[in-house]
């Protein structure tokens, strides 16, 4: 089944941009994929194709009127039915890898792109709309953001990816970073390859990747890796000793 | 002064891609910023142009070479000192607002794309090259990561966005979530903008932007919350009786 990708924007010649090319670019002209670029203007209702107003109670910037972004997402479902729609935003619920997975799992994706200050938060309610954020930073638009989130999803669907295995043992699938990787040369400037990861030795090997993922998750990512402990003490008894031992 | 943007990448073609339209695109057009994008592949070192080997320790995947990487980035440095050299890895530190405005007020940004299994771990310490992760998802590169920290820069650029006080009162500037949108119409569908946004009295309409931001961070993302708490606790001993009485 083809994976519907909808993007409500005001800048429809933005898709597929870079998804056009490389492995997803592939995908779309084979037919994995699709990609539907919807004109949010389309739907304005006066003559002059306004698609924004001053915000409420004052204030700079423009805000996305509820009006036309309702007949823009109701365009969308009719088209897509089961599709989930999704704002992005940074007032949003930040984006995770297994969201990603569910969406890839799914039909497809509804994706509403703000501009200016954003949407009339009446929408999200009124049309049952999920706000996604993929970052604590500022857009001048929810393109990008839209873009990743396609991307995302787009390397899950089946056959994208070459080596099916490609999809697991990666950052966030366990809830840890995934551990460093090396390759050729064995010596560059004096930095060599860890001696483990030229042992040969399977096991050893997969106990130094376990241990440096959880290392790097700990050093690196203290929120993460509260998490993870979290789920671990939780699912098990013989996990929460593992926990306390260290 | 020009926003010197260089990205080295497998996909050159990807750039400035959504960042041409709109305002960024006007920004490129009138020399605010410039786009350099770079393939790596021509700092291969062989004849057959190889970036990329099987990983150390074997496993599934491959790995970009740490000497061909290594000659990439020299090559931009040469040709933009001072710029800082990032890598979009979701092993890296999570991107903030802060690190952008920082990043926009300097002279320009090397990123660097991964593909594949991502880099050889070397190249990081190697070069001084900065890891940032944009959200806790895998992509299958890192070229529409590096278009949304390029678009979160250049709006910040002296006179890409129309009105300068656009700039401030947002999401993340103040450690906070912004506060809810509302546009005319003043009822639809039944639902209607708050009333104290239509009342004119403007200290009381600030003062509910105000709580209503903190609201929604501390429900939305108690990890924001907690952090502006402990900021304002360090800062102020005032505050802290503050937070105390919450």
């Amino acid at each position: 089944m083809t994976f519907a990708a909808t993007v409500l924007t005001l800048y429809p010649e933005m898709f597929p941009g870079p998804l056009g090319v490389s492995l997803a670019g592939r995908a779309l002209r084979e037919g994995t994929w699709a990609m539907d670029a919807v004109q949010i203007r389309d739907f304005a209702i006066d003559r002059h194709k306004t698609v924004d107003d001053t915000p409420a109670g004052g204030g700079a910037g423009m805000v996305l009127r509820v009006d036309v972004l309702s007949k823009a997402i109701d365009h969308a479902r009719e088209a897509h039915p089961g599709c989930p729609v999704i704002a992005m935003t940074p007032r949003g619920k930040p984006l995770t890898q297994e969201r990603v997975r569910e969406l890839a799992e799914g039909p497809g994706v509804i994706v509403m792109c703000g501009r200016f200050e954003g949407f009339d938060e009446r929408i999200f309610a009124g049309r049952e709309v999920e706000e996604v954020s993929v970052g604590d930073i500022v857009l001048s638009g929810g393109e990008c953001a839209a873009l990743m989130l396609l991307d995302a999803c787009i390397r899950l669907l089946p056959g994208v990816m070459g080596a099916a295995s490609s999809g697991h043992e990666e950052s966030f699938e366990n809830g840890l970073l995934e551990y460093p990787h090396y390759t050729r040369p064995a010596e560059w400037e004096g930095r060599t390859i860890p001696e483990v990861l030229r042992s040969g030795d399977h096991a050893k090997i997969a106990a130094w990747r376990k241990s440096q993922s959880e290392i790097d998750t700990r050093l690196r990512r203290p929120d993460l890796w509260e998490r993870h402990i979290g789920v671990r003490v939780q699912s098990a008894s013989g996990a929460q000793r593992e926990v306390q031992d260290d």
